[in-house]
């Protein structure tokens, strides 16, 4: 494993029109690039992960598990925005020679996906294997693919959608509402914004659970009666558990910019329709979409399953909702196997029509 | 309509075992007691509303409605910590002659049922016609027929629940951490915690919404990317409206208690279970559910149903989630027709076996 940075030392233009004049991505690679260069696994992260698939996605990256780095040569960018290295509102601002800050822009999708063009383009790699991405990790997956079809052989999104739908902009909205309730948000201090942050997390939880995953894992006690503050029920502590996790690894600010990149997610900016979009996409594509999903409803799967040229459809039924992405590695895998192995002129023939 | 004020000036002990010195409870009467006092109709108001359904029930409650005061006496209380009149932290607390404030203890929806019962008393009512209740309005309406069944002739709980789930606990624990994030929460102002309050009211409203109705209410337009902070998408200024809305009428600090009063439901902790506890009702019972309810999935719905004796389940489609039972008229309407028409002997006859 090795985490490098790429940096980019020219201006780069964001759709906001703003021109950063250079940029910097963090990135992880385990294994090594054959001969042929046609062994290259190309892995998204989503909202709050990190470079490093092999940490947040063990079942499935990793010696000895499907993406294996003996046989793949594996990339994962930080996202921009992130803290995990990339540029970010933590990053030196050239103009004023401190931290971003709120002055850091948004990056939207598709601003990220042109970054990581001249990433792909700096490692001399023409076409990517396989490309894998869940959530916002599988809607840069779709931009990427939709803007420059021919970068990919397979691509497999999961759980994600072509546009973050309505509810899914309330949900962010909801969240920067509580980041914002919190005062000290803009103190750019690190403890800045830690009570906002928390409750943003514990929002977004509820997004990526499900009704039945907390009844499983959080159950009450039915003698239980919570009057005091410090003692409660489980699925209270667990909110603020998790809520705190991520205070502990992340930034305000970066998780802020992150959700504007979710809602500006929409691949039809610039085509006539999201239809029209995304069937420029020639790879072959594997769907994989969690029935129990609130975020991303299995219902956007189905459409994107529809619209890709070609497409297969895996539909997993999970109790934990748009998580099962991250849970589910014996179905995913199953269906990785039979994807990938399929032979590829089945793929060609469908392309070329 | 008369909204009055029932005094109770004697202690009053609570689930937590605070004893309260005296308690007042807001309450509305629409239309006239008969001689036999055979048309009572008891509202059960949900979370933030009021104790006047005409007003926030106006399809179903006032002047040639279904509901209609020439016809019954309609009674509605406000519930224990709101700010529309009853005993809240808004209120004197006789120890200090200020403000309950934080000090207001948690009346739990066994204890508003309790208060309810001496009120019911006093206005010389010994059993209700027909009762009914909404979402946390449904609560207090089961653990009441649960605890005297006698008081109720027929029963309609409507997108509620036995016991609140642990996904509802996460709900509401996210609320808390966002009011808990804003610092001014406690400062015991009219303005204290009122960006908190709104996050909360955002994040609440996630639950009493669906993907599908705000697909329609609250599209995306194609070309637009929010970049700056005060131009947005429409979802996410809905959410920031509605959020302004409840400050506007809301208090923070009844808003947190009321959210651990929901917390509290479970009407199996004075009885065996949750079956034993809903087998106990006599009312002739129509449950209604809304199928794409987040927050009170149709399956609490159909489990209420199932073992409540002789319970009916009106299932309604909807887009609009949990807030389908305030804007389905219609369907909740056709259904109380023939429901409360029925012959009650054939009420009788299941009440009795």
């Amino acid at each position: 494993m090795s985490t490098q940075t790429f940096n980019y030392n020219h201006p780069f233009t964001l759709e906001s029109g703003v021109e950063l004049p250079k940029f910097h991505l963090a990135y992880t690679t385990l294994g090594k690039m054959n001969a042929k260069k046609d062994n290259v696994v190309w892995i998204f992260h989503a909202l709050t992960a990190n470079s490093n698939p092999a940490e947040w996605w063990p079942g499935l990256v990793g010696e000895g598990r499907f993406f294996d780095p003996a046989q793949y040569f594996i990339i994962c960018v930080n996202k921009p925005a992130s803290p995990y290295g990339s540029i970010s509102p933590l990053s030196i601002n050239p103009a004023t020679n401190l931290p971003y800050g709120t002055d850091f822009p948004v990056f939207t999708i598709r601003d990220m996906t042109r970054a990581y063009q001249l990433l792909l383009d700096s490692l001399g790699i023409e076409r990517v294997f396989v490309a894998l991405g869940g959530s916002t990790g599988g809607m840069q997956l779709l931009q990427w693919a939709i803007d420059e079809p021919e970068r990919f052989h397979r691509i497999v999104p999961i759980a994600t959608s072509a546009v973050l739908s309505p509810w899914g902009v309330a949900f962010n909205a909801s969240q920067r509402m509580a980041i914002e309730a919190d005062g000290t948000w803009l103190d750019g201090t690190p403890e800045a914004g830690q009570k906002g942050l928390a409750a943003a997390r514990s929002i977004a939880l509820l997004s990526y659970r499900h009704y039945n995953g907390y009844a499983i894992t959080q159950p009450r006690d039915k003698n239980f009666v919570a009057m005091q503050e410090s003692v409660t029920y489980a699925a209270d502590n667990y909110q603020r558990y998790q809520g705190l996790k991520l205070v502990n690894r992340f930034n305000v600010l970066c998780y802020y910019r992150l959700t504007q990149a979710m809602d500006s997610h929409d691949v039809s900016r610039y085509y006539p329709s999201l239809e029209a979009a995304l069937k420029r996409i020639t790879a072959k594509t594997l769907v994989i979409g969690i029935e129990s999903d609130v975020l991303y409803p299995i219902e956007e799967q189905v459409f994107l399953q529809q619209q890709i040229q070609g497409a297969s459809l895996l539909s997993i039924a999970s109790e934990f909702g748009h998580d099962g992405f991250l849970l589910e590695y014996e179905k995913i895998e199953n269906a990785l196997r039979q994807f990938i192995n399929e032979p590829s002129s089945l793929h060609l023939k469908i392309v070329h029509q």
